[in-house]
């Protein structure tokens, strides 16, 4: 074997809880577990349980308790900010929700389904479709991401925009306590004022206040029709000023309002198998536009038209395209869900994923690239994300032909210039992948201490023990 | 004086924290803040204490934490649940939000509006109509109900059904804690995962958890046509028929979907001056439709003609008038808005805020109708309310002609005919006006033990010494 501090009677422990099948502790079968998918983190660690009941998983975060074992939850794996991987000491365990994938129901006539933790979101999307509703969390992990994760970190994703991030999506709640207790919340109620309202605790806590075994979701009426457009502009302002106007034009029929940069488009017609360039010139930014109607597809047509041709004629956008096919319209989407993975094809990237309030972007996208290139000259910005929600990731690429761990040696320098001017701007240095480990001690500099003491307070009230997800948000 | 005790001395501290002025003492004054709207409670109290800051707001809650003096905050005193006024001891000291009333920033660009806890809802709605904005909480009480009241109640209202509730209009708060200590989280950002969400504590904790003394309300697009109908039905289930019809005809742009009995309208005509039936012929059961169109008013009576063309020919539908002016779609709403004011000119009232699935809604009524007039021959239930968030108010007039005291003594026996078949539902007991002192007995049948100690948890971590709105909620 080799140094990890490891107990063979807990191992055997959780084996008799959850089945020695469903133990991993052999080094090639834990490996996928222990790193997250940007290599930042690679941990160690004892044992995987893989629970297929929630009664397992209550068994098991009760002998950890016991034991004062550290447990860290894990989903689909997709998280950013390494929350969901063990650290390096190999003292923790990971309970992997992985096999908690059923479908408990789907209540078409009051539009809620009952997902376990463990259901790829992308079945959560095509379960409510066969049944001819809508689940509009969206994002670009959607195939391999698990829904018990989307909760824990509140995922924002695209849909955002119109139906709000994964906490407005979500009815009711089944939840283990670190103590083992089991907390049924599973309510499918669209009103309940009885008493504090629990699942707002669980909802974006990333893993370390209990784990979330399953969900009932808010399932919507389909659109019966969208239209999709790509236009090109001159800059963020504009974008700026073509999302106020789709947004009076279209309500809450405006479903998706993206932007690029020109960087962006180009990093992914290289990278991306069969991505072009939806237009025939060249525009320094780009805006990705969605309508959805409830009563067919020409009113969905009708309304970007109208929103498109005001902004043309007004000189908003020099350029657009409309999807003329679904086919059309998913391919203008994979260019936007695709700049998440193509940046790794350029070299190294410094991440930011952070929010300022909507009207603030374009100053913020000014004033970020221009710190960060001054810094770092020749590093390339990629700011891409959802303008309607202030959600900027401001990424930024290496210069081409450097170092790549001399470039990424100053990822703390880069995210100290664009954190301070977010902090300036009043903004948010975790819009939507949220803290783990990574933004740990950032968090510490950008909230008060009586927040986080506030927060230190939640956490002992939940987890008297600290056995969950140890050391990640606070 | 009276046998009130009493601290001269603590009130000699408030008032210097306060100004003379601003502190109230005497039986006459202080009357109108100890009785709530249905009059079930009538307090007594010390002192009623009116800060014109945070600043004083903080100093009278360090007092209140350093001798032991129990706090009941107010808003507009609006409350059904006699959470906002003081208990019988006189012990209690009333701190009152109504002159924190500035509504401090509106910023129409970004779609924010930063309101301290006393401005008055209306006045809202109003600052964001004149900013060419729509702030779209709604409800009966909106003339004198305050905002930070509705934030602590999480209040619902009529709106909720396309823009959620008060927790999802909400995205910053400004609260003293029940230690003095000020937690500034005024925050204007739509995604921010930056640690777990504070203000979700607060929201809806019914002034148990701290004080709110300001918030940052979202804004949305002022919808440029609005058309409302009033509709004749059969019974719930067709109501149910034409709500799910109009959904998907609508989608997000139904704004307003209410049901009503002929009982409901009766007391309404007969007791809310000037208020007329809008249909010819009498029917069983009534809804009424709004349809918002971000684009004309001909687009939102194009889409509500739509969907009540399709209702009638399928004959889920008798009759319906569509309001031919902005006059007429008041006067349905006045009908709606009427509803819980009229009630009393029927004698005693026993009332029930509960919600259910919104598919099992006809069968709540049909349930509980008939449970009710068992139990109570000749009573008259009067359900009305919020059919697409599955939130009825099924309150209950007694016998003509019988004792109006006798009937009201019976309050608990009724109450438990209806939770019961709520609770065999699955539905909450509470579903918009909270727990408060009225269901504070309830709230411990209806939740698990571990979900009153979770409450209990959170109310210790936050209130060490519960000085805060004692013996409310938990």
């Amino acid at each position: 074997m080799n140094d990890i501090p490891t107990s063979e009677s807990l191992r055997e422990r959780l084996g008799r809880i959850v089945g020695a099948r469903h133990i991993l502790t052999d080094p090639d079968d834990v490996a996928p577990y222990c790193v997250e998918p940007r290599e930042l983190y690679r941990g160690a660690t004892q044992a995987v349980v893989l629970p297929g009941s929630t009664k397992e998983v209550a068994a098991i975060l009760r002998l950890a308790n016991e034991t004062a074992t550290p447990v860290v939850p894990q989903a689909g794996n997709t998280g950013l900010v390494g929350a969901q991987v063990p650290d390096e000491t190999g003292r923790e365990i990971v309970l992997s929700v992985a096999r908690l994938d059923r479908i408990r129901d789907l209540d078409a006539d009051g539009g809620t389904m009952v997902a376990e933790a463990g259901v790829i979101l992308e079945r959560v999307q095509e379960a409510a479709a066969e049944a001819g509703l809508f689940f509009p969390l969206s994002l670009g992990a959607q195939g391999s991401c698990r829904i018990g994760g989307n909760i824990a970190t509140n995922a924002g994703g695209t849909g955002a925009l119109a139906y709000g991030s994964m906490r407005e999506l979500v009815l009711g709640l089944e939840v283990v306590l670190p103590t083992g207790e089991v907390w049924h919340g599973l309510r499918r109620l669209k009103k309940d004022n009885a008493g504090y309202d629990l699942k707002q605790l669980f909802i974006g806590s990333e893993g370390t206040l209990g784990v979330i075994t399953a969900a009932v979701l808010k399932l919507f009426a389909a659109p019966r029709g969208r239209a999709v457009a790509f236009a090109g502009l001159a800059s963020p302002q504009a974008a700026l000023k073509l999302f106020r106007g789709a947004r009076a034009a279209a309500g809450p029929a405006l479903t998706g309002f993206e932007i690029l940069s020109r960087t962006g488009l180009e990093f992914v017609t290289a990278h991306l198998p069969g991505a072009r360039d939806p237009l025939a010139e060249p525009h320094p930014w780009y805006a990705l536009l969605e309508v959805s109607s409830a009563r067919s597809e020409v009113d969905a047509q009708a309304m970007l038209e109208e929103a498109l041709t005001a902004a043309l004629e007004a000189g908003t956008i020099a350029d657009a395209a409309i999807a003329a096919s679904l086919d059309q319209a998913a391919q203008f989407w994979r260019i936007r869900h695709g700049l998440a993975e193509v940046q790794r094809h350029e070299g190294g990237s410094i991440k930011h994923d952070v929010s300022v309030p909507v009207a603030l972007i374009p100053e913020f996208i000014a004033r970020a690239e221009e710190a960060v290139i001054r810094a770092v000259p020749g590093a390339r910005p990629v700011p891409f994300g959802h303008m309607g929600d202030g959600n900027i990731h401001f990424n930024v690429s290496q210069p081409p032909g450097v170092d790549k761990a001399a470039f990424l040696a100053r990822w703390e320098e880069v995210n100290a210039i664009v954190h301070g001017i977010v902090a300036e701007m009043g903004g948010s240095i975790a819009a939507e992948h949220g803290i783990g480990r990574l933004k740990r001690g950032l968090l510490a500099e950008v909230r008060r201490p009586l927040e986080l003491d506030l927060m230190r307070r939640l956490k002992r009230a939940l987890d008297p023990n600290g056995i969950l997800n140890p050391g990640r948000v606070i």
